[in-house]
């Protein structure tokens, strides 16, 4: 299978962009492989993300991209092009617990996750065999109850060096930084062991327990200043009764954490997620 | 089929209940064709629910229920025995939108629900050819926004004058009085159409919406003076995209809100849900 | 809300198709409002469905699906244009069951089913109160056992008189003979009370049972000559376990068949079906 | 938490039993953590399991088991008496495919799977790493295409040699021959890739594609003689579309099978599961 361009398009809805950016592609020989389109229209805005076989281009990637430029400015087009061979590099941050961290690795062992996972970063140091087994690098950066800026820096300073492209937070049970939320905005993927927006905010399967709901969930989210509230990519829920200790909860509850969370992070990958106005747009 | 007494414990958890009970079922040759059972070893609470062909006790329901009367005073037993040919009277409260009621009704009239209908009562008149069609009374209660006492004086007088034992609020759109809601405590379902405890109160579809959830939900519930914080006896859901608007969600959460409800209502005229601590007991 | 041009294709795939057919509908002025399109890696088949609001284009219905011809032949399409306010008029064969007529008909009273039914047609009388408070005319026409072929020759008189442009079997429990079935061709619709290609035929839930299956389901599939084998367009599933009876299955199977065939239906409705080499493409 | 002794019993049902056997373990001053009852109405059979605490019997596990006999001979039990602290030995088999063995190994790493994973066997040497790595015995035995009974014999010996008392096929790929199936029945738990009856034998997701099947499954049972025809314990789904390819079904159906398989085994090895007439009774 030959790699492939993806466009991925945000900008006002109106007539012709479609056919714009369709005729486009075609005068370059581009097979369309994969489209997908959107009107949202209480925004009127038009979100789009087309896949296109490489090897049907009959120019390079970077001309491609940049002879793409002139529509995108005559739309007023959000926009990026990907390669789908230039794979996203991916730092992956957990604290104590192992099951998201386990799952990912395994799947991206299968070829399930299409990326690099450059590195591996906990305030424990029980991941480390894990890590090592798949060949990533693991760091431990300790962070201390009431003095956690240095441990920050240094994990800021370990994102830079890896030059990760996403940061995946698979139950680091630690709050970045608003700073840090700021400059990596929409590439830190968190999964919340809740079905937000109920149970923000910390010991969710127990104040699910509390309440007494019948199914419990887990929501994957782009990772905002605002805790647990930014963009939801995906969330899932599992079914269960007064039987049920909060231990069990927790037990079920990692099933849909990880999957919710790799689902959202493959979506991610494949570049079809689209952020607007706090809400996504997933092209899954 | 034989119909069934039905009974119903809840009490504190200790060494030999299920003994002392089973022998005294037994002892009056009974057949158990259903048991239940759930020790919640957090609060050390125990809960049953035995069915016993009626037809294989030797002595009558009076006397059944009668000679358990001591067992329960030593375990210091909430109990309740019921003799399922003796259907629940239930009273249905609904607004604008017939989805839960046109369930209900269906359900009823294909012996789904175990129980007599004796009444729809609404604040609106569109809803009186489908109950009338059921051979069900209608009762127009128009509630004046700014003045509603005397509205919920009528719907009082006439769930008093229909001996209801189950009021089902099947989206009423109207908050009960709490002195209603004390008053009929633990007989007053409602359906609230979003998953509990997100999106309580108004335009719940239109808060999912807003947030950008990926399913939305109902909850099925026991009324309390809280607005919407009783005791959840069902929820469901249904997964949602980008794709669909604040109508569609409505769309999809009457299916839900119907399914949900028409469930929690079968539990309740059964006997299968036992409320502690604002939590239930489901035997389903 | 404008109503909307539909054009579905079905056409070997190759480049520029997408390019062609929104070029053409830009030219016109034509605001797509939903855009879907498949390319089939497997069989090199590309299948689209646009909706463009019929207020945007500058030309007559005729004269837009006249433009479109040179386009189609050009790439060799099988496709078709509709007008969403050409209701498509259906007719719903049924037998003693009510629960998917009940539900078919709230639903479409709801508006959520867009189109005219146009007749009820059923081997007993039952059903005929259900379909005439509806307004909806009826049509008693008694199957013979052993005898069959005049009871068929009155449906399809029946259905030709009241021109169908979609023919339901909502639980009819009748086989079409297969000249029906050819007649008809992708125009019928059926719910069988299976999870196809499991317990086709005679009492699924029955067969479900005796194999102790740990869930049950349904599916919405057009009729073919060859019985339950046609393209599966939907299908659901319900949890069961030990605990149920074939009467529970019954139950529960219930509320799937309804579910299946509405969302089936609507899709079929809504133009978002196409089948290809017996199996379909739903854009939903 | 103390250990439990477990009591399993399937018998004819007659008035009596619940009592008789619960008085037995008042009179021993058991107290009873979790009790499940089941009367099968068509069969006229009887199951039950209870958990009692160990810690509250006063006399030993091996007395209360021998003083349990005479009850069970009255009342013509099939029944067993197991301590959940004699963890069943497990052994895996497996070929190339690594999902299931990697989530086994989590789980039970993560005391998911309450017993003793005594040995990986496998026609591939490819997992070897994997279960040494969490400190399993790897047994490479391969299977030869059209000589495969020496290979049986040696995974027959090597069962025996580790004491299994359970054997998992987690996609092994191969079929046991009859007289293994027979030795081992009612411990040997399969994962078949299918929602079975459906696509049974080999290659079931492509079945499923060409099919066109909307929902794809995955199947846990015991193995018999007759191939996928055995009792299920348990069944999973996941939904699918035109746009997914084969390559697309085994990619969810492993997350299925997985997770059925995970399901089925710990209710296998907490004593959830009894088997009657090809079916489960399972006490989940």
């Amino acid at each position: 299978m030959s790699h492939s361009y993806r466009l991925i398009v945000s900008c006002p809805d109106r007539v012709g962009i479609v056919s714009r950016v369709s005729s486009f592609i075609a005068a370059q020989g581009g097979s369309i492989t994969e489209a997908s389109q959107h009107s949202d229209l209480e925004t009127g805005r038009f979100f789009m993300r087309y896949e296109v076989r490489a090897d049907t281009v009959g120019i390079t990637y970077r001309e491609f991209s940049d002879a793409f430029t002139p529509i995108a400015e005559a739309f007023d087009m959000d926009w990026a092009m990907t390669d789908s061979q230039d794979k996203p590099r991916v730092v992956i941050l957990v604290s104590r617990e192992d099951h998201c961290l386990t799952d990912l690795l395994h799947r991206w062992r299968n070829d399930e996750l299409d990326c690099d996972i450059v590195g591996v970063v906990s305030n424990h140091t029980n991941m480390r065999p894990l890590a090592e087994w798949h060949g990533i690098p693991f760091h431990h950066v300790p962070v201390e109850a009431h003095h956690k800026a240095p441990a920050f820096a240094e994990v800021e300073r370990l994102i830079d060096d890896m030059r990760a492209d996403c940061i995946v937070l698979a139950r680091y049970m630690q709050i970045l930084p608003p700073e840090l939320c700021a400059r990596y905005a929409g590439r830190v993927i968190n999964i919340h062991h809740s079905f937000l927006p109920s149970f923000a905010g910390a010991k969710p399967y127990h104040q699910a327990y509390e309440r007494g709901v019948k199914l419990i969930g887990a929501t994957c989210h782009y990772v905002t200043q605002e805790l647990d509230a930014g963009p939801i990519i995906e969330q899932g829920v599992h079914r269960v009764s007064h039987c049920h200790t909060p231990r069990d909860l927790v037990r079920f509850g990692r099933d849909v954490e990880k999957n919710v969370l790799a689902r959202g992070l493959r979506w991610h990958l494949e570049d079809r997620v689209i952020v607007h106005d706090n809400k996504t747009v997933v092209f899954a």
